[in-house]
């Protein structure tokens, strides 16, 4: 009788990512800028069509790019040579063919199709203060339509792991999407990677995520302040410790100094890459990126942890969460 | 009896910069990418709607950004302190959305109202090669619209400079609009300034810019390939000299070996200011911007050229036309 295992087709994709498809209007901002709008500095609120117009009206001259943040990381994955799929919604309008093209044109099937005569595709104005740190205001538009019908059960199925981000718990309808994609990854014997996104999203939703961590995640991304947000812990290593015990494969990531990743009784630290700051905005969807694209490779975790490293600095070096560089030669030389 | 310009009102804006309202799409692309597409490196090529969708299909993942020759530095101008209007038309659509909120946000009076139920925003496809040279491929789209009527001759009157691009030569409607704003400054006693925008722009319209030049610019800015393609001379020098024939004042760049700055029988030479070249995208506007924003602020030839060289050096430095710095606090020590 052959091992379970043996009955799961080839993959066709190393990635499936599903979230919130966004663009992104990027432009730096005094620190006053924060105070003067109630903003709490990195943090992402969700706001609606009349607060998103006085945000931009108030904000200066910006930069636009797609974003969204499991749509960042199909992006970087796909430079780095993973094959990669993306879900996510956006509308028939102009940034939505900005988006389409970009997630395309970085080589990630992208099938969802576009919602036509409903909300403007999602908008994500981020304000850049000196420091580098991003603060992001987000209006979801179209994103809320994104529904379980918008799953392709064959796409899942056909793909070695299935990344989620936790912002798609917002979008109400985009729930029920996010266990149905847990469930069918399972069913097809696959695995299921989660990042949570933002501490306050963890707040907002976190009796869904210890449910979702401890029965349908096997590899959990976070920050520091994101993983000890989930587990309500003092310290970063009480909840480092808790990850270890929900999650087969979790991957926590501490900004300038290094991440930390937890494999059973395994422990991994790895050293941040160097960089200047100039926009962290995707820092971490870069390295969630590098990190899966390195391990549905067949890397070792040190080589996954540098790889994700690189792919962080070059976000953060730039304004915009996509690195315009050719991150395939800046991590060729990574050994195992 | 006073003198002639003692009946001049005192100047609501220092400059009104006049030319093609545009978006800008950059995107690093190899050296190869250009041959396949056919691409003169480093010049400006229209086309059609066809082919912009096929070159778009075609380019890596963007970043969008205002642009258009004049309207950045309309920005960058304003940026610097000075007070400043534009008009150029966009359409009633999100990219046009984008290029109001950008030019306002920095501070540029923009009168024009959009285009409805026409052409879309016009949109620039900017190829950036590894030496950080852009090759620009245009669609004019809600440009071509752009006539006489727009030009209102009351903030012409009211503007102590009025700079024009070249490249408003290209929509024939366009053409009626810059001899009709030269006319009305020179009646209201004010000073027309010029770009000659691209080599190639000057090989498609070099008999009207011959005429402009000699009869009704006031203030010339050219590139070498420019101003040699103008008075097609083999040598810098040679055009040069024309240029200070032709007009009071005539400002020249040349990338890294600097900028040349004539005035009757006065010469004034300027370093170029070290950068990294990222995207040269910018870098003539942001020198246009520099120098007018400091020569209508009264400060003496070397430090316009100073300030100006700074403003062009950060343009290049990052991707995009306009600097995401703080221009006024680079260019604050520049004594005169």
């Amino acid at each position: 009788m052959p091992a379970p295992t043996a009955a799961r087709p080839p993959a066709r994709f190393d990635i499936l990512a599903i979230g919130n498809a966004i663009v992104d209007v990027v432009a730096p901002v005094p620190d006053a800028f924060l105070a003067a709008h109630a903003m709490t500095k990195g943090a992402m609120a969700l706001v609606d069509t009349a607060a998103a117009d006085a945000i931009y009206a108030a904000m200066p001259p910006g930069q636009e790019s797609s974003g969204g943040s499991a749509a960042n990381t199909a992006a970087v994955a796909a430079m780095l040579g993973a094959r990669v799929a993306y879900l996510g919604k956006v509308a028939d309008d102009e940034l939505g063919a900005v988006f389409r093209h970009d997630i395309t044109a970085a080589g990630v099937h992208f099938p969802t199709p576009p919602l036509s005569g409903g909300a403007p595709t999602a908008r994500c104005l981020i304000a850049v203060t000196p420091d580098g740190q991003r603060t992001m205001n987000t209006y979801l538009g179209a994103c809320v339509s994104f529904a379980e019908a918008d799953v392709d059960a064959s796409v899942v199925a056909a793909s070695e792991v299935v990344y989620l981000e936790g912002y798609l718990f917002d979008p109400p309808a985009a729930q029920a999407a996010f266990y149905a994609a847990a469930k069918a990854a399972h069913e097809a014997g696959r695995r299921v990677a989660l990042s949570l996104s933002d501490a306050f999203c963890v707040g907002r939703h976190r009796a869904a995520f210890r449910d979702l961590v401890a029965g349908h995640v096997d590899i959990l991304f976070a920050n520091e302040s994101e993983i000890t947000s989930l587990y309500e812990t003092a310290t970063f290593e009480a909840a480092a410790e808790a990850a270890r015990a929900d999650t087969a494969l979790a991957v926590l990531t501490r900004s300038e100094h290094g991440s930390v990743i937890l494999r059973g009784a395994e422990t991994v630290r790895v050293a941040a890459e160097p960089a200047e700051v100039i926009d962290t905005t995707g820092a971490g969807d870069a390295y969630a990126a590098g990190f899966l694209a390195a391990l549905t490779a067949g890397r070792s975790l040190p080589a996954c942890g540098r790889i994700a490293s690189i792919a962080a600095a070059a976000a953060i070096s730039q304004y915009g969460a996509r690195p315009m560089v050719d991150l395939k030669a800046l991590t060729a030389g990574v050994a195992d």
